[in-house]
């Protein structure tokens, strides 16, 4: 992996199914070609998405198409524990972009967007993000590619089926909240686990509200579908870094 | 303190010395009463940055001032344990400034920016830090004002004494690092506390290298004068995404 780390970012290149196609596509191309001028022998990285990172070599290079050669494949295992986020984006679109780009840097699996009764955005740019992503993705060296769904109604994601463990970031001091934290250092302490980590593959999903917070009525519908009432402790953050706090505690506190 | 989370962030001013004064300082008194037409009897509150929020009554206020009488006074204590991260800025400005919202919305004491012998940014506005740190405050309802530091060099920094611990992050694989969770679970595992977390009252500091990374002797230097030589993880990651991840690590692992 040494020469991975070697390799400038900009050489790695997201190509989906990249073992079953010969060349970059048509945006990744461009950018190869023309920007970075890569000719016949130059040695590119690819990213699958899917765990693979091939090391490859130009073969053919116009201003319109960069064809490679896969010389060497390394496969890498997906995180064992799974962490989705689905969040109410925020008014401003960079703070949903930069909180992408943080979430992939860190490590995510899945990234939801909510329409909230007092939701500020309702529409969503799904492939500003996607671009944001794979972006992160190259230049932290990823090999798995996050996914990204499109916005639905809270409702509606709380109605789908979720393994694991399910989480309602809320500030309403009137229902009972513990702290995310404390309710991952629960199952560690019961377990009798010193080193402070929880079992390996788990699966965690932890909404996320709006600017003006989920409303009462949303979060008495999530926690009688089996999502557990928490706060991200005494900090009063953000949405953006909310999604951060609530994906950092749970790396940190299970291990995986 | 809820009528502190019922206000607006809009009438959130920042008046260092508070008590001592009768008056905004003049952009907040611009704000006040031309963008936010407050008029004589009008609530708003003050964060002095040490400690103090003040309820206060808008007693004259005119297309140039807004005079207050304090009517009530809150003060809230420091956080027990003392986090300061010195960090060699990134070449985009606003990887900084986002850097500072965000380690002012999780809760830092000190900011400090060192220039590196990889440092690609050699000039520093801590003026424009310092803007964003004071609106995340008001944002945040917190009540301390982070220290924000000119850029000093790094050895500069590092010969300064400093209590506590105190890391150096990096990524030269052949110097040996432990990862800094693993560094603060130890003294944890030590103390024989199943809680994760370790004593109060601790003061932690920590270096952050530019793009670039420290310098082999930069990180030597570090390690001669009692720094710990830590890593952030397997995660491969930005500079100011670095200073967040180290910052949570701390904040999680410690308790206060």
């Amino acid at each position: 992996m040494l020469l991975l780390v070697l390799m400038k970012e900009e050489r790695f290149f997201y190509v989906p199914n990249a073992t079953d196609v010969d060349r970059l596509p048509q945006e990744e191309a461009a950018h190869a070609t023309r920007v970075l001028r890569l000719k016949e022998g130059d040695s590119i990285f690819l990213i699958d998405g899917e765990g693979g990172i091939h090391q490859a070599v130009v073969t053919i290079a116009t201003n319109k198409q960069c064809q490679y050669k896969i010389t060497n494949t390394t496969t890498l295992p997906q995180s064992e524990n799974r962490i989705h986020i689905a969040i109410a984006p925020t008014k401003m679109m960079e703070r949903m972009e930069w909180m992408a780009e943080k979430a992939t840097e860190i490590g995510i699996d899945e990234i939801s967007f909510l329409e909230g009764q007092f939701s500020e955005r309702r529409k969503m740019r799904v492939d500003r993000i996607e671009k944001t992503v794979v972006s992160a993705m190259k230049q932290s060296r990823k090999a798995w590619m996050p996914a990204i769904n499109d916005m639905i109604p809270v409702k509606q994601f709380i109605d789908t089926p979720r393994e694991g463990r399910k989480f309602i970031c809320h500030c309403h001091e009137e229902i009972p909240r513990t702290s995310l934290q404390q309710k991952l250092e629960e199952v560690q302490s019961s377990m009798f686990n010193v080193q402070c980590s929880t079992a390996n593959g788990q699966s965690f999903t932890v909404l996320i509200g709006p600017e003006g917070d989920f409303s009462i009525e949303e979060v008495e519908y999530a926690l009688k579908h089996g999502y557990e009432s928490v706060s991200l402790g005494d900090f009063r953050l953000r949405t953006e870094t909310a999604a951060l706090v609530a994906l950092m505690t749970i790396r940190l506190k299970v291990k995986g």
